[in-house]
Order: C-alpha cells, then sequence, then structure tokens
C-alpha cells in the first residue's frame, strides 16, 4: 500500500455493495458524485460486453469525507451498491440464517468446478474454501469499480494541478492500432468516441469486426492498452530506495488490476531491439520548452522513449505506460477441468457473454496511475490543504525556472 | 516496502561501501558469506562488460544477524566494500574537509552535463543538485550489487522449502534465443555457462556477435530475461486486496531494477496475439503430480501461460516472469544533451565500455524475484524459526493433499 | 498501520455513516452483526453519559467480507449509520447544493469558536479550514464506534484460540478501585455489570458521587482504565526490530485513542518506584503449568509486574496495559478561548451534559488491544484459514512444550 | 515503521558493529560524525553506569548518504563498531567455522540461564533458540546506540527549522525532581551538567545518594524522564485516522524503547486526578505571540496540561513527552530462575555494576522523539531539499499568520 494516498477496497461481486475508503486526500478539493458516476460510466461501455453491464449503471455515494461538494481532509468512504443485490440476497447476505435458504436454491449449490483463468482453484486451495463461490465473488473483476471510484477522486486532484490521465486502446485479438501519439488530447478525445477506446478508425472496425467473430465462435480477446499522463513535473519518485521509484509503483499498481500479464513504460519491450543510441532521449533547453513539457525547468526531449521516466523519476515529459490484459477466460468454448469434490475431469462451458473488457481495462488502468501519480505527488509537495499543495507546487515550479 | 520481509540498501557508487539491512529472515537459516559472493559474482559476469567489473571482485562481509553461520532472527547487515576507495576518499568522502582537496583534482569538478537516460537531470532537479555526481553517485546501477546480496540470503531461504530461483537471457539486441522451457534445470545449467546467460547456443553466438558489433560502433544494447521460480506452492499472494497479488509484488520489484522498461507474467504482452481457448491453462488432476506441479494438492497444468499465478495468487506451477532491459545509456556514439550551468548543447561521447548489462540483469532479477517470493511465503507461512516454518509448511502441504 | 490486519475508519459525528474496513481476517471465522453489536452497545453505556449515547442505539452493518455467518478471507467492511441523519442532512450532506441550504439554518452557521482541548484550532490551522465544523466532525470521539466494531471482529479471532480481551477502570476523578487482580473474569464480570465499569464496590459508589457532583458543577472527569488480555502465548512480538516490540504496538494502539494522554504496560510509571529486585517476574517452572499462563512451555511467574511483556515479547502471562483519558473537554463551566474571525476572546459554556467518558474508553481500550494482539498473532502464526492457523497454533504449542 | 523517514538497526551487542540505514532525509542537510558522535557520547554519561560503558566510546562513521559534509537525499548507513570485538570474535563470528573454536572458550558455552526481566526466556520461546545468547545479543540496549545515531541526523534536521528537542530526569527511584519549566532551555543546560540529568540541584544529591546505596545493595532503579521539544510548529500529525496521529506516533516511539513500561503526553496520568476545568488550556491571541508558541498563527496558551498536542495534532506549545523506565533487570541481588535445560531452579546474581540507565535512556528518548517529529515534520511539508522544505514550511508559517 502507499503511504501518502492510501486505499481499501472491499465488496464481493454480487454483494450487497462494493466499498472503498481513501485516506490521504487533503481537504479543499471540489469531489461530487457526479464526477465519480462519469469515471464508473465509463468503465462499463465497450463493444463486446456482455449482459451485466448493460444491466448496471454504477454509481457511487459518498458517506464520508467530503462535506457540501469539498473534501474534509479526513478519509472519504464510497459506495457502490449492488442493483442486482435482492436476486443475491439468500446467496450471499452475511447472516449465517440465509445459509438454510440459500441451500434450497439451485444458484445456492456450492460452485464446485474451477475456471482456469481465474482464481478458483488456487484461492480454494489457499483459503480452504470448498464452495468456489468464496473465491469468485472477490477474485473478479467487479471490484475494479471500487477502483475507478478511487482514481476518480485522485483524477480530480491531479487536475487541479494541469495534471490529466487518459488512455486509449494500442491492440486487441493482435491488431494493432496505429497512432501518432504528437497530439495527446486528440488522441484521447478520439479514443473516448470510440466503442473499443481505438483512436484509429480503420483498425477500430477490424477490431470490432474480430470481436464479434470471436463472439460467434465462443472465444474471447485479450489485448494492450496505454495511459498517458501529462503535466506531470520533473522529480517525482525517486531512484534513492527500490520502492519509491515512480516506474515501479506504477507497474505495481497496473499489475494489480485482474487479468493484467504485462506492463511497459515508454519503449518498453521494444528497448530491446533498438540500440541505445536510438533509445535514449536527446536533451534540449529553452526557456520557453514546449507544453509537452511544461514542468523542468526549460529542458526537454524532442522523442520520449523513456515514457517520462529516467531512474525512477519522472522528466517532465508525459508518462506513458502500457499493460497487457489477457483474455476473458470464461468462455463458451469447452475448457478442460477437473470438480473439486469429485476429482473428476469435465469440459465446461459458460454462458457468459462478455468477449473483450480490454476498454474497460483501460479506463480502470487510468484510475490506478492517476491513484500512483498523486500518491508520488502528495509524498514530494506535501501539504494538508489545497492552498497549501498548490503553494509548495508554485514554489518548485519557480526552483525549476531557475535552476 | 514488503513488511514481512524488509530490506534497505544505501551507498554510493564510488563511496566507502554499499550496505543493505534485510529484517524479517527467521531463526536457524544456514547463511555464510561465501553463499553471498557467488550471487555477487555470478553478478559481475557476461559479455560485454567493460573495466569496472573486471576490477572489483565483490565480496560481502556480514555484520550482524548471523552466528556461526545460522541466522539468529535479528537483522542481517551486510557490507560490500569499494574497492577502489582509496581512488575515490576526496571525491566522495563523507567528511567537509575533503571537499578542499576535491577542489584541486580534475575528477572532482562538478559533473555539469545530464546524460540522457540516466536520473542526472530529473534527479538534480528533483533534489537540487548542481553537481550531478549527487545523484549519479547512488542512481548507479552499482547500487544492485546489495540486492542481489538481499537475494542471495533470501535464495538460501526459499531453496530450504525445494523453491529455485533462477534465470536466462531471452533476447539481447533483438535477437531471441529458442528454448524449450520443459527442462527448467538443464535451461539453468546451460545458461549459467554461457557469457550471455543464453542457453541456445546458435542464438548465444549470434548475441555475442551483435555485441561485439555494437562495442565497435559505440553503441550498447538492451535485451530480456526471465525468472522461473520452481516448487512455489499454491496460495502465495491473494486476490483480496490489490496490494497482496503476488504478480504485483513481482512487478513492483522488477521494475524497480534499473534500466528495466517491461515486465511481464507468463505470456506476457503475447495474451493480446493469442484468443482465450488458446490462453488458459486447464486443469488436470493426478494423485501423483508431476514434478513440476508439486504443491497444489494434485491439480496440476500441461500449459502455464499463466506463469503461475492466476487471479495475483500461485497455483503451483513455476512462476516464469520476464523483463526488458534498456541498452546503457552511456554509450560513445555522442548524443545532444545540455550543460546545467551553461545551458549550452553539448554532443558527447563516454569512455564507458559496458556495451550490454543483461546477463547481470537476469542474475539481479532473481534477486528480486527471491525477495519477492520469500516476502510471500513468510507471510503465508508465518513464523520464527525454521523449524517453525517448516512444521507450518507441511501441514499446509498436508491439507492441500486432502483437499 | 499494522499489515497483516490493517483497518481504517471514515465518517463524521454527524456524517451519513462511519464505515471501516478491514483487511487481512483469514476465511472461516464466524462473524455477525449481532456479535459487534454487542460491543457497540457496551460502549455506549456508562454512568455520567449525556444525551446523545441514549438516542442513538448503535448497530453494524456487515457490507462485505461475510457470507453466511463465516468470513471469506476478503477484506469486512463495515457501516454503522447517523440514526440522526434526517437532523443534520443539510448540515453534512457531501453535496455542493446542500451549502445554500445549510446556510439558512442556525446550526448551518460556522464554527469559528475552537474549544480548547480539542482538535478544533490545531485542525483549522493545519487544514486550513474557517469552519472548525470541518475539524470537530472527524476529531470527534464518534470516530471510536468504528474501532469498537472492528475490534469485534478480533475479539472474535482471538476467542477461537482462547485468548480473551477485558477491561475494567480503575480509577475516575482520582477515586481509584482496590481489586485484586487474581481472578480476572470475576473482575470482568464485576465491571461488567457496573455503570463505571468498576470493580470495587466501595469505590464504585465513590465514583458515581463524584460523577454526579461533576456534573452539577458543570465540570467534567477523566480517569484510567485497564485492560487485560489472557490466554496469549509466549513469543508474539519481537525485539529485533524497534516497530515489532508488541508493547509498542500496544502504546501506539491505546494512545491512538481520542483523550488519551497516558499508556503503561504491567507495573508502568510504578516501576520508577520500585528496586530492580522487587520489579521483575521470577521464572518458575512445572509441566503443569498454571492456568493463567498456559503457553509457555511450561515456564510460569507467580508475578506480573511486566504485564506479560518483556523485551517487547509476550511472556505467556496476562497482557496488562492501562491507559489514562483526560476530561471531556467539553464542559459547562466556560473556558477562555479566541474566535478564529474576529480574534476576539469569549468565554463560551456548553450544553452537552456528559461528565465522564472512562467506562466507555475503557471498551474501546479493549478493541485497539485486541486488533494489535490480533495482527501481532496473525503476523507469527500465518495461515489463510482458520484451520490453517489453528494448526500452526497447535504446533506451536507443542514445540513450546517440548522446549 | 515511519514511511517519510524509515530507519533500521541492525547489530548485535558484542558483534562486528551496529550498522543503522536511515531512508527519507532531504538533500543539503549539513551532517557530520563529530555531531552524531556527540549524542553517542551523551548517551554513555550518567552515574550509575558500569564498566562497559566507561570502556567504549562509540563513534558513528558515515557509509553513505553523505558527501563533503552534505546529505545527498540518498540513504545514510552508519556504522557503530564493537571496539571490544577481538574479545568476541571466537563467539559471535557470523562464519561457521567459529563455532568449533568458541565451544572451547568458557564464554563460548551456551547460555542456559534466562534472567527475569529481560526477553531471555520470551525470545527463545519464540525463535526456538537454545543458547540464550543468540537473544540477548539482540535484544540488549546496545542497540540503542544505533537509535541515537539515527537520532542525531533527525535532530539535526530538525535544528534547521528552530525546532529543539531536549530532555531531563524526572525521577529515579521513587525521588522526584522539582522543576519550573518555564525556562526550557535553562533546564536543559542544568540537566546536561548533571550526571544523572536532573535539574533540580537538590534531587540531584539524594538520587545520587539513592544510586550509591542501590549499588551497595546490589540493586537497580529505575525512574523517569521528560522530552521537551521546542518550536514545532501547530499542524503535525492528524486526527483523521489513528495511526497518523502525533501523539500515538510518539507514544509507539518511546515505549519501543528497551525497559520503557509507561509514556505519558503532557499532563499524562495526572489527568486522572483534576477535573476537565483544570486540564483544558485556555486559547489567547496576540499578533505577537509569546516565544514558547512561535508557530501557531498568533494562537498560544498560557497552560500546557496538553503537552503540546490536542485531538493527535501539534498546537504551536512545546511537546512535553515523558517516560518510565523500569529498574535494570541484571542485579546482583539474586533472583529465582530456571534452567531451560535441565528444567532446575537456579539463584543467580549478575556481576554487572549497572545500577541505573535512566540518564541514557532520557538522551534515547530525545532520539526516538526527535526521528518522529522529522517523519510528521518532513510529512506535513514534503519535499526533496532543505532549499524545497524551507520554502514550503515559510509558505505554511505565513498562511498560519494570516490565518
Amino acid at each position: 500500500m502507499f503511504e501518502k494516498l492510501r486505499y481499501i477496497t472491499s465488496g464481493e461481486s454480487h454483494g450487497r455493495a462494493l466499498v472503498c475508503t481513501i485516506d490521504g486526500i487533503p481537504s479543499d478539493l471540489p469531489v461530487s458524485e457526479t464526477d465519480i458516476g462519469k469515471d464508473l460510466a465509463r468503465r462499463q461501455k465497450g463493444h463486446g460486453r456482455g449482459g451485466r453491464m448493460k444491466i448496471e449503471t454504477d454509481s457511487a455515494q459518498i458517506l464520508s469525507g467530503v462535506r457540501h461538494g469539498m473534501t474534509l481532509g479526513s478519509p472519504i468512504a464510497l459506495l457502490i451498491e449492488n442493483r442486482d443485490w435482492a436476486n443475491w440476497e439468500e446467496i450471499m447476505n452475511p447472516d449465517t440464517k440465509y445459509a438454510r435458504r440459500a441451500a434450497k436454491l439451485e444458484k445456492g449449490a456450492p460452485v464446485t468446478r474451477p475456471r482456469p483463468g481465474h482464481a478458483d482453484l488456487s484461492g480454494a486451495l489457499k483459503y480452504g474454501h470448498r464452495d468456489l463461490r468464496n473465491v469468485l465473488e472477490r477474485s473478479s473483476a467487479r471490484e475494479t469499480a471500487a477502483r475507478v471510484a478511487v482514481g476518480a477522486v485522485a483524477r480530480k486532484f491531479l487536475s487541479e494541478f494541469g495534471i490529466h490521465v487518459g488512455s486509449y486502446v494500442t491492440e486487441i485479438g493482435g491488431i494493432k492500432s496505429a497512432v501518432d501519439g504528437t497530439n495527446v488530447s486528440s488522441l484521447f478525445k478520439t479514443a473516448e468516441t470510440s466503442s473499443v477506446r481505438c483512436a484509429d478508425k480503420k483498425a477500430e472496425q477490424k477490431i470490432i469486426n474480430k470481436i464479434d467473430k470471436a463472439m460467434k465462435e465462443g472465444d474471447t480477446l485479450g489485448g494492450v492498452f496505454e495511459v498517458i499522463v501529462t503535466g506531470v513535473p520533473a522529480g517525482l519518485g525517486s531512484y534513492s530506495q527500490w520502492d519509491r521509484r515512480l516506474n515501479a509503483k506504477l507497474a505495481y499498481s497496473l499489475m494489480s488490476i485482474q487479468a493484467i500479464k504485462g506492463v511497459e513504460v515508454g519503449l518498453g519491450f521494444g528497448v530491446s531491439k533498438t540500440p541505445g543510441s536510438g533509445v535514449m532521449d536527446e536533451i534540449y533547453y529553452s526557456k520557453s520548452a514546449p507544453r509537452s513539457a511544461p514542468a523542468a525547468g526549460g529542458f526537454y526531449r524532442k522523442t520520449n522513449n523513456a515514457g517520462g521516466i529516467e531512474g525512477g523519476v519522472s522528466n517532465g515529459m508525459p508518462i506513458v505506460v502500457r499493460a497487457a490484459m489477457k483474455p476473458i477466460p470464461t468462455l463458451r468454448s469447452p475448457l478442460s477441468s477437473v470438480d473439486i469434490n469429485t476429482k473428476k475431469k469435465f469440459k465446461a462451458a459458460y454462458e457468459r457473454s462478455d468477449v473483450c473488457a480490454v476498454p474497460a481495462a483501460s479506463v480502470i488502468g487510468e484510475a490506478v496511475t492517476a491513484i500512483a501519480i498523486a500518491d508520488s505527488f502528495l509524498d514530494k509537495f506535501g501539504g494538508d490543504s489545497m492552498e497549501e499543495i498548490k503553494r509548495n507546487y508554485k514554489g518548485y515550479l519557480k526552483q525549476l525556472e531557475r535552476f
């Protein structure tokens, strides 16, 4: 857990509610349920999503930490109710008396068939559960709604300093999107209007087709998304100790998202293919540095292979990270598994119609990135109120100018 | 920082010594300076390493926490002396009186030319340093020797439970190594004898040639290495909270290594190209599970695309992680930069003869992986002495068998 | 924050609700809202409590982490609603639109008169608040209800290992209770039936009289309570690093309760008055150790001046800690203060009728003590399910027997 | 562990050296071995100390993090060599080959007789040690030298902001010192010249006599010391979450010192005896606030019963904490114990001539208090260089003035 900006999420997929508590947000930041709701809605979009996403429209209720639209400096608790709770109460109620009622229901029967690719089996072995529901309810990606809510608060905080976090999908099912990264805000705008968060119209159509084809075949698709953070000043993170490195914190955050199997900063795995002479971002200087690098005391780069981080420290260029999401493991084409009670092999297919969740993962990626950046920002600039942090930040920017 | 197994490294590249303190190792683990020295030596090998690596042969002195060859349960401090300290004393001495002496020496002059690709500039902006030596001495990859020392202790701990950590280089300068991952121990053995930690003899020669060519051209090369951990039981890590996920801890650890720009688990970025039906590792069961997955209660897989982790929890298959290291930024072919005092452009080339440090990074990768696994192991099994931990572990293995 | 058992509380005194999330409780622990409700009710009792305590009867709703009466191993979220929310909605609603409505209400006016002894002024200076309500709503001791809820879960966990946490009041307003500590369970029983948690019937009456007198005089009273934990095995905590010491964790926990100004372990400040020969608890051995020290391998003491902890490690004797609570700062007899806007002196008296909250603090003390002990227990014994932890614990007890 | 200012100590009492690493000190703070040496020397003084203290004169070697007298922003490692190592090498060497040599020496025989009042027995049960030396070498108060060294760096940091940490002994063996706390700096000066750190000349003589008497009787004495921190601005710590409270962090720190059994803030346990009307520090205001409370925006108090902390937040008045130290457990008058091998009772007396270590504990108390305050200061003001932190701090002071 980070220390300046701490958060814990809780809640099961079909439980009463998801709850998240965020500790460390300063006072006098404007935060509203509407702000948070917008990001929750963005997470629910995407071509290739099936039933559940369409039923629910998540909204977060602020239970604490905000008064009359402004943060108090005290911890913020957010509640995202399960709109389908009425249908799940017998199955999931915390009260022991519901156990008997659940036992009479078909969907109350213990789940004993672990799905490959999920935590079902490992989680059951770890916690000693014989009803896999006790695992899958928490390991489910439903939890990411809570993280998006936390991220919305972090994003709001960052926006007060001109720091913006956006994302787009770069690849789904092996189809790459060809984008020109020079105009980040137009890139984000285009992605926002795309049902697959793709900023390349040609690739977009191919991706949609691929998703439709996978749906017909009962298969699922993974992909890659990229998160870009603009307006980050030089000096976040540190090389001084392994766990203070900004890139390491970002990798920790992104890899903690359900189904993520790879994380890159800047050129990422591409660094293996390019010699050193082509990888390093040469250093330039101008009193009026370009808008893309406003906060590095006039120093800037014309390339950004480093993805905005050198030696674990932000260098004033946009932070660029990517993550690879595996295909949804629950698919209609049958996979071989073993019942945990009978130890008999079974071949199971699932009804679930989600084919691809990469666009949603992209939004979740924004959230965890925003949290990690906000934590590092608070770590560097201290402060308990927006006024104080802004003053500290301004002082630092002047220090950079004088450097 | 992890909580069960905490470590802090300290020390500058040309300072008196590197020091690392490790807190959380149980009592009665055999640990020797020889054990640690072996890993330190492995880190110093590799075709394409230049001058310094050959001069120094690192060795660690155990200052505390071990008595007569056995750990005490108290924190372990390790000291790695700088063998070249005599040549650097004026420049780096903590005492203020050396400042004047250093000022008279050529190499005592403030470093004002930041190297692209290093923390030099970002670090100077962050900490307000006007002598870049104050940054580069700590941001240097020299610090990784301390981590390898810590890792050697973690490795020793894991080996008592039949858990082994090895690595090999999969790619350098774009040349991939084609290996058959089925026999991990022979893979490691071959890699160990290779000057580029490559287990594919054909690729090895091409890589060596590529390094030699880069050396002639004054360029440098990056690459990718893979760390495999065998013998890990199912149930390390957790899906319950974002920061307890094993894959996230591994990504945090690997990305914290100097120059790492990408991290993958299992299939990694390959998940984008393969449909769900080809990604998931189907589940099988046999009372006598194959040796590759000894600790998952008889459940096993025939494939390991997940890299041994599903839902943030180890599943009993080998843990497989990869990391991409960028080329060494200090190269002979000139890069454009700006003097921090004059703000004038300069084109600098460096004498440094290191061309490729990927084999060394591979060994460092083993170290940080071993630490993260040991932390998660201690987290799951508790215990203060090897006897207690072994008993707890055995009890769990029996529980898995009965599952 | 502790790492094995982490918890964050949130919520304002007159906000919608208090929320607490607990992360790290293993699977298969029976937990119910009734269990938690019992401790919440115990916190609300006590002679000398005024209006609010009588209006509300707190109850906690389990939002996550428990299914059909058993913990899942996933984080537990608890919600304690503010029963008086209807009367406070305009004043405290997170939505900005309520600001205007609140402005029209008398109790919606900014609070500008800081109360000595509260966080009002320091908090306002820190966070830049000009309405002291923004401070006092969170700094209020109302928050302790959330901690009692967390503590109820920790207590439940400990009870599965025969560890019991109780408390009684030893002093209020300078009147000391004379108790014979030899029979702890009868001590607790008597305290439980006393309106001032006093186990000495003579002192009880004097204390009640003193409270009644203070009430008439518009004054308030502080006091001291003692928490005793029986059944704790030898070996929790550690001397190996400063922050792993059990007594230090207990002091951290107890001093974090609102209004606590002193913490003692065992003889406490009494150690200054007694020479070494009278302070140390001599060591005895018997294969059938007395019931008071069941888990130290046969070793026991006839005295317990150490309060069950030597060198930061539990020694098998009951853990005994005490804390001193200052009188409630809000009193009817006028105190001098300064308006933060006008900077004019004022002498304010308050309506509030609470005179003494020491009995409540005693229950809160139990809660935070239970949490700290549970954290240290989990740290030593590891494990993810009650079955695993019990097995590990039994193994350790046998190890102690063989010692 | 705190997060902004982290430190780990390591080292056994008769091992090669004590080592401490401090992570989080900003750049450009002047730090010298001389500064640290002064505090190490202060720790070694005191009437009633026996042999060892006189033999050794501790000094710390800076191994990293400081260059030419100024901190680099990177972690600082300090080494305190054991001057008596030559006499202990066989007994304590980390190398296994020394085991045989040690076995031949009288002092190499396993220690099997646990001393009441020490961690000997509990530690052995916890870690499974059968040679109590494996416990006592680390649990020894020798470790506090490392903490004093860390504290010296923290103190240096604080002094740059006009924050001063001092201490004196208020009570030894039940003899109280009557001091007038109004002139803190003269109080400290007097204490500094006293062999028992006592600022009351009459009490001083009585204390010395009492110590001499205890020495003759083979007994030992405990006592109480008070640490006062002046110049602390209002606003350190927070009421927002239990573990962010300044008083809780101080209690954590002080209680973690070897042999401490009680901790108080301000009036401490005295709050039980005084009604609320006499406990609260009334609030006053003056544009030119008295020197005793310079950093609370003109608000000040005429009393300081709160010890400078209300609601977990510093209020601008001096921080006042006290701790009670138990008598040294190793005494000449025989105590009853049990041999861990034979399980036979023995009555042992010790040669050790230390009678009272309270003056030393007072210096150690300063160290851990300085560390906790520095951590909270860094937490509030952020910053990576002294320049940045000073600018942030000045900005806050102006904000307070305008409040």
